[in-house]
């Protein structure tokens, strides 16, 4: 099985973290494909980057139609239902991914993210796959401090379990691959990472031959 | 006042149309101007073809930056997001508008559509707004037959009226503009066109000298 | 043009606070008629004091029936369904129009009440409008303290935008009009009149002829 | 027990079927007072016409301040917070109480109305108290026909019990008290009646010394 | 009229106050039989807990069949629907019948609880009702502490009243009846026992011969 | 990888079908159990049968404690809160898991059920698990008539396609395992079974070491 892992930005370091991620991941019989977006900007943070990020997005697609399944490893999902109009096979988010694989886990979730710009968003992202009734809350990290970036994404997971109700901890972008275990030692309570998510969520997919729906929204093009 | 009207995709006959509605909507004083996107597709159906009319949009915005406010002439609001994060001024889409337009007019609305392909999209889009409790419908008009598209969009939304309990209609294509006055009549309830109500919402959010909030979710760049 | 600008209340000083605020937002060719209803409480604090302002303010419109469109210039806007059966022309609230201002300008909007005892009935309102999951939070000021009411507001805007996630900031008071350029300016976002947004929303609807929908809820009498 | 039953309209024959009603549920040690509110219409049909209403049910409430509970013999509920306002003892709305007795009966209830022009207007009650996760849905009966009045609810309960899903019927008109029993054996599900679920709420409230909160929506007056 | 009060766990004393707290609430006429399910464990904190106790619960309701009507005395209503299809008579559950007489009494109730670990399962009870627009909030008591069990009970009930926006308090615990009167007066506002809510409501509903819809969920057995 | 796969009911032929499905599904590494509850009643229609199943199911989640997750293979998916409150590794349920992986192949998805009877039931079990928005509808085929099984599913998940808008259909019984590779080829749209799904989401979740979360819902016992 091959899986095209889609990361949207330019960033090399961030393509390498993520692809090591992803072949952690995946079973013995999987083959992990990172590509970088090319021409995609370093860093999203806007919609407007979001958008910078689409064209070299649909490139990767294109190139590797026949991947099985893609994952885009961006906890934001951007230009996720484009590219599931155009790929023949499944295509997931890390930021869906998560929370799927969330719900059966426990019976809320909190986001994590690592800017309070990010917040609202993400909500939105919550809204927009209809999960907002299992979602305790989305929570930022405290953005400055002399305290390393592990100490204070512990922190805002502490917060969202102890006042949120958060059963379930999943980290709200795909650069904290790798955090998740150690995160989730401390809490006690299961953490999510993104890029592992998807990676399951598209082998399993794709073992079962799914594909996506042309009926309706994603009609294909 | 200057209100800069966009077309996102590329279509000529398009831009006038929706210039001439757009003008006929305006107040004295105001000064619309419309324009294509550069580059876009000459027709919007599908997510990725919204991405595509994207970086034309974003030009827009940036060439024409001293507009006092701006109307995406798409029901389908493409790119409404990152042209706001971009623009100074406050950024309206066609089909936001006429959503807006009809809430006050009666308890609940349904939308028009001309394709069924667009309907799920449209479902998504009234949710991303918030508006799902005050949406009756969103319906497709036949596509085929032989009767003409005035009389589809008629037969639509007379059976959003009857069955699904429309007090009020919003057309949910842009290039409708102009029929609105004619359906109204012959339902007898309140027909909305999304570039009549686009400029009218942004004149008078200009005219208060409202802009995007940078708090949150559009951030700006 | 001309529009009736209701004053639910009995209060002179208030009526004219409101007139004056609904003048400088209306544009040049628009007639401001601004009333008290005849009989009306001093002021609206209770469920009961908002139907002794009825038989007043059905009164006003019925004298004023040719004014092409009417305000409620009190944000809980009372008796809004009986006077939309009455009026031939379009009739908005200032609570409501100051909300549908919001919406384009923010993801989520926070109402600021002046007393604690309108919090919940305010909650309602935006509930009856359908815009529960656009609205951060209702808040009140403190009632009692040394400072003075803008500082007050000050106060309770700030914890909306900071802890609510406000982005936007209506006034959840008629009597607030005029404050809201000092506050927005105070607190960098948003921050709508609902005086100014009714008069600019009733402006909007009446010069695209728009009227209330006969059918379902408001049949007319 | 003194339980005042308020009927909203001046309809003499419309005040004697439901006081009828009242007593017939009441329990034996319960003294029923069936009063018209002074000075209203004959018929409610309209908002308007509720607010024309109200100076008289706030005169009954005042008359009779001794009464234990108060039901509001009306399934429009209408005035009922001004009246919670006011009244030492709880006050019940007809429509609310119908409501209420349905949950602990099925999964879910539907609404018969007798007029179309009144579907909304219920439909926004069952939002207002929230049950709208409970309700299947509102359906008036064919307002023409040669059939009688019960032929024609019973043929609207049957298509909410078949093709709505509805497992409870409640009536949506006060004036239908006593078809209960009737429609019931002929529908085979629950079916209840305004007037009798009010009496039955009104005592068991009043039993147990209940109370209207003063903290918060009915601070009092 | 004979009432089952189903106490489903196994622990005598428990049995004995819900048995005197049910006659107290009971109306004159009202026979009480408060029993035990035979075979359950002594205390209900879990799922699996209540699944322990269905068999005693089910031969309860086997064995008193005549009954008119049932309750059952834990405000997590375990084994609700089964024993529904079961019975002839209405069944109603502690925390069903707390909910339902908190509606008419304030806007928004808040339910206390004794244990933290409680919280997420009343949180679904109250969604599984569809009353989650009418709960401000779940909260629980702190579970340490040298204060007594009154003083914890009273200090999470205020601030759900001042926190939360609670008008209205609901116990969440069958074993508090009784406390209902005292926590009433110190807070001010009204506060629903469930024994007593239930009896009340098991009356209400037996007397007008209610009761279980056999079509759809509860389809007998 | 041990996953134990457990039919709730005791027929044996349902087992073997149930084991087949779930051996088909699993990958190389994975070693299928699949149990029949001891003590279970054939079938599961009602509320009362799940209990039934109680503790037959518990029963086999102590006995087979090392396996490395568990699958309740029916799609009511009975008693899961218990055994996820049990079990050491991760619990899914059939029902649960067909609807987890039909969220990412379409916008909506619609719940075939074999038995009118059941569809409340299963509308439930949606807005348990917060998935409402998502599910375009749960319907039942029609329970009589000449046609084959397969011909009614198709009939059924037809109408959910065309009337309700569903882009994914799942299979609402744990019986059909192996119709859904037929319906899918018939239907042009995903078919999800839950049995495959079940299967393939265990294993996911086992292979990421992911555990039930212990704060909160599922204390564990």
């Amino acid at each position: 099985m091959k899986i095209l892992v889609i990361n949207p930005n330019s960033d090399r370091a961030f393509t390498e973290l993520i692809g090591e991620a992803a072949r952690k991941a995946a079973s013995p019989g999987t083959d992990i494909l990172c590509e970088s977006a090319p021409g995609a900007p370093a860093f999203i943070e806007t919609s407007r980057d979001e958008l910078l990020c689409a064209p070299g997005m649909m490139e990767l697609v294109s190139r590797h139609g026949d991947a099985d399944a893609f994952v885009i490893a961006c906890t934001c999902d951007p230009n996720l239902d484009a590219l599931r109009e155009m790929a023949a096979g499944p295509v997931v988010g890390a930021g869906e991914s998560s929370m799927l694989f969330a719900l059966p886990l426990g019976a809320r979730f909190s986001v994590i993210q690592t800017t309070e710009g990010s917040v609202q968003a993400k909500r939105e992202l919550v809204r927009k796959y209809g999960l907002q009734d299992r979602c305790s809350s989305v929570r930022a990290i405290r953005e400055h401090g002399e305290e390393s970036l592990e100490e204070r994404l512990l922190e805002a997971a502490r917060l969202a379990r102890d006042c949120d109700g958060a059963e379930v901890i999943t980290l709200g972008c795909a650069g904290l691959a790798g955090l998740d275990t150690r995160l989730q030692k401390a809490l006690g309570i299961p953490v999510i990472d993104g890029i592992a998510a998807g990676v399951r969520l598209a082998e399993a997919l794709a073992a079962g031959g799914a594909f996506t729906s042309r009926r309706g929204k994603y009609k294909g093009s």
